[in-house]
């Protein structure tokens, strides 16, 4: 996946703080994986695509990603909300701090 | 608070995808409010300074703060871990999806 050009843009987005532009960003490779953001949630592969390509190094900390999928129940049906990657990126988070 | 100094340096930081450094700078912030990194949590007016300062525009989406701050109990020994400022900025995160 190339670069992603689904990010919209907002009006004020030069007044965001540092920390408004990250949560931002965090936000924007959801819809990017989110099949150029057509859809609320992500599919087991999109969400494998996103963690292989977008978490190189904090990746790990989320944990195995083969278990995760199969936690998601049938891949055919299996969705990954928002606020679910929400939680899945803070797993990153708190296995980079304990680095 | 100025700029805040306490941010560790990383030796694989120009590594880092755009995600990565999006998650680093919400992880920094919580160390930088935290007393410039000394422990492990906020107090509740470390966490409304952090609110009050660095979410402007998506403050509103985390809920009143007066509310949450009761929530946390005794303000002398109240602590917000990084669990849930996690939390808390996944909510700022989703009020901003919804707008």
């Amino acid at each position: 996946m190339g670069q992603c050009n689904c990010r919209k843009k907002r009006k004020d987005c030069q007044e965001l703080t540092d920390v408004e532009r990250a949560i931002e960003t965090v936000i924007n490779q959801f819809h990017c994986y989110a099949v150029k953001g057509q859809k609320e949630y992500l599919t087991p592969n999109e969400m494998q695509e996103l963690v292989t390509q977008k978490l190189p190094h904090l990746g790990k900390c989320v944990g195995p990603l083969d278990e995760k999928i199969e936690c998601m129940g049938d891949p055919d049906e299996a969705k990954l909300e928002f606020g679910e990657y929400w939680d899945m990126m803070g797993d990153a988070a708190k296995g980079c701090r304990r680095k």
